[in-house]
């Protein structure tokens, strides 16, 4: 059963929001995954966004760009996490976006990542879940384990290589 | 019957919002005013936008900070014209507000004033109005005709007073 | 007759304001389109937005790049509603115009959407229009109806192909 | 046992912290809070962060202006969720803190609230937290209800007393 | 005869422009001052604006602010030196006015200067006089030594008196 | 003899400036072009801009990216007008050299015009000259009456080949 | 013989400029102190920048607002290290003196701090000292003990006090 | 021995930071270069930053992106100066990164260059070493002395060749 909803307003949105996908099948957590408008069709957003707690969601990731309405009303209307991802954007690089998801009021918070940071918004959900299972929890740290090669190797490799070559 | 309704989400806009509602009453238009959160009472929010037409609301005005979702909410849910007013914030010093209103995706209009811009949002909707009812229109001329006049006369105050004294 | 008076200031705006003839095609609402400039050609500016009642113009929309004093000249003249188009520009990504068109003084609003926003000055001059037409109100809702289907199919469809491929 | 662990980096973040515990009593869930600087004492830090897992903390309030560092470093030696809330500073309004805590590389998310939202900070923390405990999820939706009827509330008293008097 | 030509939209301006004043003044230039607005009265201004060469106008000096059309309508109507003065403002810091004034379309320039830079619109108007005018050119080289007279002074002062002293 | 001197601190900067040099060119006004720089070669810079007067320039036109010192130290020399050129940049597209020309102290004015708008830097100092030079005046209002006709030509074509032909 | 060159364009920079002579004064490292515009005394200015070398001085420590032009103009003068100080202003908040500051084109280095952050700029330069001086860094590190110890205690008041007490 | 080390969080950042190192190559100081994250691998950072000093590192250059704090965790473990180097970005142009190296809070100072300044990173760091180097003074006098000509024979070139050839 999905924990994660993953939702957008536009298919535009695709290319972004996939790395979210992509990060939590690599942790193997369960997600659904829709493209539904707050503006555009606020009946049947409404309804899946009132619906998706008995469904068994958890956290929801919701990705928006300009005006970015959609992660605050889904925090107005599901009870837990809801986390946003501000898109880029031509005109302020971003930062309509987030400025529309952030600065929610008082009592209904968004839990906001860096523009474009999908990718991030799963590990944010990911940590979420794992505040009550520890096999998630166990992944969390031994994806920040390869990470930390990762760079350890690199380091090596320029070690090894030289700057320029490397470069 | 009230033909715009005036909506707020919080009542620390209302000194801003009560500008707007002066001046229809200096011009006449019946309004509504409201305090409805679109984040604290979304279905009361919801009931509220999608009947103001079938109440005869023709034009709302709605006034928003921060995150601001209320004036694109509200034409998501009301077919005519919404005029959006963003407010003043200490942090992004109301830029928050206008992008959240502005930066509306394709298809959904909000039409955007001063950030602060109350008194501007209740003249558009009576220019809104005045295009199907010419008295409107004649009050909007000679409100036009006075704010000159009055401009003529700080001139002329000037000159008599001299620039030191005026100040 | 002309119901709706579109105007920029350079033709190197066309291609952006095309959007917003489009869209009035598409509703069936006549429009005019002029190139006039209030820098290079005040005269004939002053000319043309003095006129444009008495041509039986009800709504005018105005884009303009950079300093972008088109819309505001306009809504200086023009009694009835004026919407503004700011236009992207290199140096402030629209931000100069945007600031331009949106900060006017109180007395003489201009209504901003967002930049580049052509299509949806259209909408807003329909929606405005549509106040007292309800031809045009019944396209607008027929028109929401379109989005609306279009944004179910988009998601059944990513249903059905699965997110990698809808991608 | 603590579940929450609130930190800043400066004493003087402790009006605006403040509420995030103020909150966090209101809802019942016990926290620690602790004034730790990142900068200044980077071992202590180190240790706390390290540590607070074993402690049983399962989500960490990070209030920081300025550079703000003290989140995302956070986030580099806690497994779980962290919170960050920049801070309102002089020279940038709080969008230094805004970037260095929102901007993190793709690996180390740090759930970001809006400028000084200490309060949805909390309110955040105990949403992660209602994923796993039925009764703090219990106490958000009562919050929620009483976050609704006052709205209402107001709402009947500006029709009581109408909108100059309420002002 | 007037030669320099400063004029403001609203009475609201004077304080900052009656700097401009005071600067000519001690430069013994002489100016004429005017209240004219390009939105409330278009006709005045035109009228104003157009016949301004003719009344041996030199160089205009507009000071504006939010929208800031002033100095471009001016060079678009003047032949000679336009001088933009943009006015500080609550939502932008006076970063509106600043856009629309120095953001002028290729063919109809505006010398703008500091936000709020009356005095130095000016000390700019006398260095545009002292082209052709040397006794304006001795007055502003005068002013150019008593100004470097008077930093030595306060660097004298400093040492004599010490640093915590003197603040 | 040259009347203007346009001076740059590189020749990354020469393709922006070129049309200054242009608009001079196409208005007869001599002009002589340096490339100068205020941070590698302050002496040489210093000698420059404080004989410049006596060579018989009456305007300098300085253009400068980044930190953007050239025209204000020109200003600090020089005691006739300069005008400034901010030159785009990547990293703040031209705000930074933006503020370092605007922003000028009291007592030292530089006259900023648009980011890279080095063609109306041309056209400034035309009207500046043309203070005591009729017949640079006569070329200006030929060169106004030039624009007003291109752009009367552009809306004709527009009406005989229609939006979507000329676009 | 001093060995830091603490200097600033105008006496109203002097409060903030204390913080940097005052943090010098406790680490025991000897200054002079200047108050000279490179914009209204040319000069004098080159004239202290070109021989502040041989007078033995090591760092320079240059204070600036606005289009602050000192502390790059310093950098293009002094071979040895340059630290910037950008001052708060009103229009930008400062950025305006960041951007002339930090962006120097490449060759002329200048080490900038935060917006008003003079005890900084004290504590780079005791730094740059410190390479060859290890009084200086022994100084600076018994320093470094005194902040971590005061960070300590407070949290330790915190405990004991509780949070509502502390504030 | 190295007396500069360079580091960066990641290797996509090294094409910038290469800058640093040809230029200290250039100017014959000896540094070493390390790929090390403070975010991705806290605990090796720590102890690279620790043993600095004792490896005889004089000065780090540390370059970084988005929330960029690993300039400003050197120099809370490293007492000698660190130099930070804020990287460009997609969503914030870089100025993520410039606030969050440049705002450090008292008592812990980064001296930070333009964004993707790496090479004026470097001139600093020979600047700091200079101030006890007389040899490392000279080179950095040649190296001006060369920049200096440069430019002057680029100008020699604009009057031999013309703008227009030149460009």
């Amino acid at each position: 059963m999905a924990k994660v909803g993953i939702v957008m307003g536009s298919d535009s949105d695709l290319p972004v929001m996939n790395k979210a996908a992509d990060m939590l099948d690599e942790l193997g957590i369960e997600y659904e995954m829709n493209i539904i408008s707050a503006h555009r069709e606020p009946d049947v957003f409404f309804d899946w966004a009132s619906s998706a707690e008995e469904k068994g969601i958890k956290v929801i990731i919701a990705g928006a760009g300009m005006a970015a309405h959609l992660p605050g009303m889904c925090a107005a209307l599901f009870p837990m996490p809801v986390i946003g991802v501000p898109l880029y954007g031509k005109a302020f690089s971003g930062s309509d976006a987030l400025y529309s998801i952030l600065q929610m009021p008082p009592g209904i918070p968004v839990a906001t990542v860096a523009i474009d940071g999908a990718k991030n918004a799963a590990l944010l959900a990911a940590r979420i879940l794992s505040v009550s299972d520890s096999s998630i929890l166990e992944k969390l740290k031994a994806y920040s384990g390869r990470m930390k090669e990762e760079v350890m190797k690199k380091n090596e490799k320029l070690k090894e290589m030289g700057r320029k070559d490397y470069a």
